[in-house]
C-alpha cells in the first residue's frame, strides 16, 4: 500500500545508488573531477550518457570551456576520492593534485582518466538542457576504457555520503 | 590500469543497474507500463526526474498523449512483473491486467501508481529531447508516494536480464 508523502522524502527510496566522477579541463588546462550521483545513458546508436550537474558547480565551467568530460566509474577503492570530489570546489583547489590521483590522459579527448575506476567513458559534449537548478550535459561516447582488474562499483548507500560496495 | 575497449563491452561494468517502471495512459485511456533501466533525477528544486525511452516504444506515444507519466521504483517481489513490461509491447497488450497488477488511481495526474513498489512519482512531461535513438522525456513532480511498508528496490544485476535485490 501507497502513502502520499514530500518528494525529499520519498527520494530516499532511491539508495542504492550509482556514483560517478565527471572529469573536464578548465581554461587554464586544470583537470577537474566532480563526483555525480544524477547520471544515465541516453542513447545506444550513437552511444550517448547523461549528466545533471548543478548550475552553480564549477564543472559547468570546464564542461562548456572544454566541450568533453570523462564520466568514470569509479571502484570502491575510491571511496575517499569520490567523498573529497564532491564536497570540495574545483575554482581554488586542484582536487586530483591534492588527493594524489592516478589518472592517464585520455585517447581521443582533452581530458583524463582515472586509472584506479571500474571504467572511464570520454565523452565529447552534444547537448546542454536547462532542467531546473541543473544543467544536463549528452555527451557521445568517443571511446571507453576498463580496468585491467575486476573491480567492484561504488554506490552511495544512503544520506549522509555513506559510500561502499552493494 | 586501464585497456581500452568498445562502448558495448565497458557498459557492461554498469550493474547492478537501477530499474524503474514507467506507468502512462494512451489515447483510449490504457496505462501502460514500461521497465526501463535508463533514468536520472535531473533538478532538486524544481524536482525532476529523467527518463530515457526508445523512439521505437509504444510508451513514447503514451507519454506525449497524456503529457504526464508515474515513474515507480518496483520492489524486488515485482521482478517477474519488472521482466513482463520490459519484454512485451503495449501496442496489443493490457500488460497490466495480464500481470494482475495492484494499482490505484494516481492522485495528481492522469495515470496509476503501482501499490507493492517502494516508491511512485507522479510526474508532469515538461520536457521532451531527442537523444539519439530515444527520446529523453523530463517531468515535473506532482507528488510522491512510498510504501507503508519497508520493501527493497529492484535492480538489474547483469546482463541477460537478471533482476533481484542488491
Amino acid at each position: 500500500m501507497q502513502k502520499q508523502v514530500s518528494f525529499e522524502k520519498a527520494y530516499k527510496t532511491k539508495y542504492p545508488e550509482q556514483i560517478v566522477i565527471v572529469v573536464a579541463k578548465d581554461k587554464k588546462g586544470k583537470a577537474n573531477p566532480i563526483t555525480l550521483g544524477w547520471t544515465m545513458i541516453a542513447s545506444y546508436k550513437p552511444f550517448l550518457m547523461a549528466i545533471a550537474v548543478h548550475k552553480g558547480h564549477y564543472s559547468v565551467k570546464c564542461i562548456r570551456h572544454s566541450k568533453c568530460f570523462t564520466i568514470v566509474y569509479p571502484s570502491v577503492d575510491m571511496a575517499k576520492a569520490a567523498l573529497f570530489f564532491g564536497e570540495h570546489s574545483g575554482r581554488d583547489t586542484d582536487k586530483l593534485a591534492q588527493f594524489n590521483t592516478r589518472t592517464a590522459p585520455a585517447k581521443k579527448i582533452d581530458s583524463l582518466l582515472l586509472t584506479n575506476a571500474v571504467a572511464n567513458f570520454e565523452c565529447r559534449l552534444v547537448k546542454q538542457i536547462a532542467t531546473g537548478d541543473h544543467i544536463t550535459f549528452v555527451g557521445q561516447i568517443a571511446t571507453a576504457h576498463i580496468n585491467t582488474k575486476k573491480k567492484k562499483r561504488l554506490y552511495s548507500l544512503g544520506t549522509g555520503h555513506k559510500l561502499g560496495a552493494v
